[in-house]
């Protein structure tokens, strides 16, 4: 636990050592279910961290958007994954056929006329089409018997299918974890079947999440793209799917004031995010001091109760869990890496890459 | 309202007509109060809006970090108060101290342990100290009584003081606005009188946040501090501060998919910011559709309840309002501003400057 202020609070700070062991159990586990992983880069938006998931065994990268695809293929991604239901212009179809060129490309859908809109710019190049389906998140993905006519339509167009794909969204909420791996499992085998039933056979049975990846079973899924789990944060420590030594980022942050007998920190929603899930018990915690909470979050701003236990002093450090990790990582330019020997900066190289 | 997608969506446009006259008209509220007007830059971290107020009549900026300082006074900022509560090391000294010879430069504090290390870093340099005093947002500063034990302190320590301020962040509840502008009055006038009792005149009374600013009345405040009017944003909506005509900034999304009956964009929380408040009714609104409410956000993926209306087409591009336009903006790389001529970026100077 840090004692002194580094000048630059606050900050993004990874422990090296926890995230290697984050990496390394859940190639571990995939490995262990006879599946690939492709872990979803919108998480760390980091070559440093892409390389770690590689060289443990990770079959190629998971992205949202055609710019975080470009900016990972650019620092040596080979295999990618646009898991995102792209509706293409002619500028981005433009930017895709020039990154099929240089990479593997597997882009989603899932509308037939999105899957239209996909093969009439990606038609006869190396791009490959996943169909989403919605396994009980209801965010986006056609209904798993569907599935089949969306597959239908990409092929009648030129465009290849490579399978189907979901995020079992609703895995995150209390006691949801291991309900929406089962979900997942479902809705991908009837997609599965649906694909089958128009004569379009499904290589790649995508799903994960980091809250179900614990509960998948093999034998549906091929694939498994979690992303959280190489950092951690408080919505996994609250949703019970890790517990704080599995938490590899934290924000290092300084007490600036005691008002109100609480600690006031100089990270705010501009740092941390203002992810607030129902289920969460604040806007933040802090890892060493568990019983603490965020229970004033503004842009520069977080102000902590400690639950009875004693002040961090004005001027010290505190480690700060945002909730949601992926948010916290998109406001920050770099992470500060953390071993023994020292800290290193780890630019991001997709830091809002939304288009 | 736009009907054909531009290539880069999603992406923050800013309608110049409107950002014109809300700024015209918080400064005209000002000049009718006789008070100084002193915006927030944190909610724009632009040049050019900071231009269009201190052309409106503004006497100085406000900003909420040594670095958003440094950024602002790089683009021609002259005067500048720090409303934070700062805890000075050395590196952060030494930069203030460099700051100050530059610009006028006012920063705040609210604790006798702070506002000695500031001292320790200032004293003998052109800053002034702003004792921040608590009326009603329990977040930071002290009691508004004991706001001249702060003061003396820094007199006492070679620091000179310019006077008190408050952020009355209660305003920011249904139905809280009128009353938390007569906290924040009420608060100020005890703070003004405790720095009298110890010898300490206030020259600088300041307050003011963009729900509240309405119901500010003279005689005790001298200037204002509100942010977010510039843009507006769907919290200021639903608190009743303005109505849709107001809102200067949306983020420009494409319709990607119809799954379930819904709209889905392609700004996500990367884009919008994840903010919720109590009182909101959804992860923010539709400029171009009243009844509509974002009601699952997740990073890339804005799902949309169009309560009845039609869909917008896919492919079509909607105008969407951030619930809280500052967390909005700090996401951004560059503004786009639409003129009747077209579009211009306007870079962010300061984006992620919060340390």
């Amino acid at each position: 636990m840090p004692t002194s202020a580094p000048a630059l609070t606050p900050f993004l700070a990874v422990d090296t050592a926890v995230l290697e062991a984050n990496i390394d159990s859940m190639a571990a586990h995939a490995r262990s279910l006879g599946v690939a992983l492709r872990p979803h880069a919108k998480t760390h938006k980091s070559a440093e961290v892409a390389r770690l998931q590689q060289g443990a065994g990770a079959t190629g990268l998971t992205v949202a958007t055609l710019t975080e695809a470009e900016a990972f293929a650019a620092h040596g991604a080979a295999d990618l994954f646009i898991a995102y239901p792209l509706w293409l212009d002619d500028a981005r179809g433009a930017r895709l056929r020039r990154l099929a060129e240089d990479v593997a490309l597997q882009v989603g859908a899932d509308s037939v006329e999105g899957v239209r809109r996909l093969a009439g710019q990606l038609a006869g190049t190396s791009a490959e089409v996943l169909v989403e389906v919605d396994s009980g998140h209801h965010r986006s993905g056609v209904a798993p018997g569907t599935a089949g006519a969306v597959a239908s339509a990409a092929v009648d167009a030129g465009l290849p299918v490579a399978g189907v794909f979901t995020f079992p969204g609703h895995s995150y909420a209390a006691g949801g974890r291991r309900a929406a791996a089962a979900d997942e499992q479902a809705a991908l085998a009837e997609a599965t079947a649906s694909l089958s039933s128009v004569g379009v056979p499904a290589r790649v049975v995508s799903g994960g999440s980091t809250p179900s990846a614990e509960y998948v079973s093999g034998g549906v899924l091929t694939e498994l793209r979690p992303g959280v789990y190489v950092f951690g944060d408080a919505q996994q420590w609250e949703l019970g799917t890790i517990g704080p030594d599995r938490i590899a980022l934290t924000a290092y942050a300084t007490v600036v004031s005691h008002a109100g007998g609480r600690a006031v920190l100089d990270a705010g929603s501009k740092v941390l995010g203002a992810d607030r899930a129902g289920y969460a018990t604040g806007f933040g915690r802090l890892l060493d001091h568990p019983e603490a909470r965020i229970v004033i979050l503004s842009e520069h701003h977080a102000v902590v109760d400690l639950a009875g236990g004693a002040l961090p002093p004005l001027g010290s450090v505190v480690r700060v869990v945002p909730n949601h990790v992926c948010a916290a990582v998109n406001l920050a330019d770099a992470l500060v890496a953390v071993t023994p020997s020292g800290m290193t900066p780890w630019p991001l190289i997709a830091r809002g890459a939304n288009s």
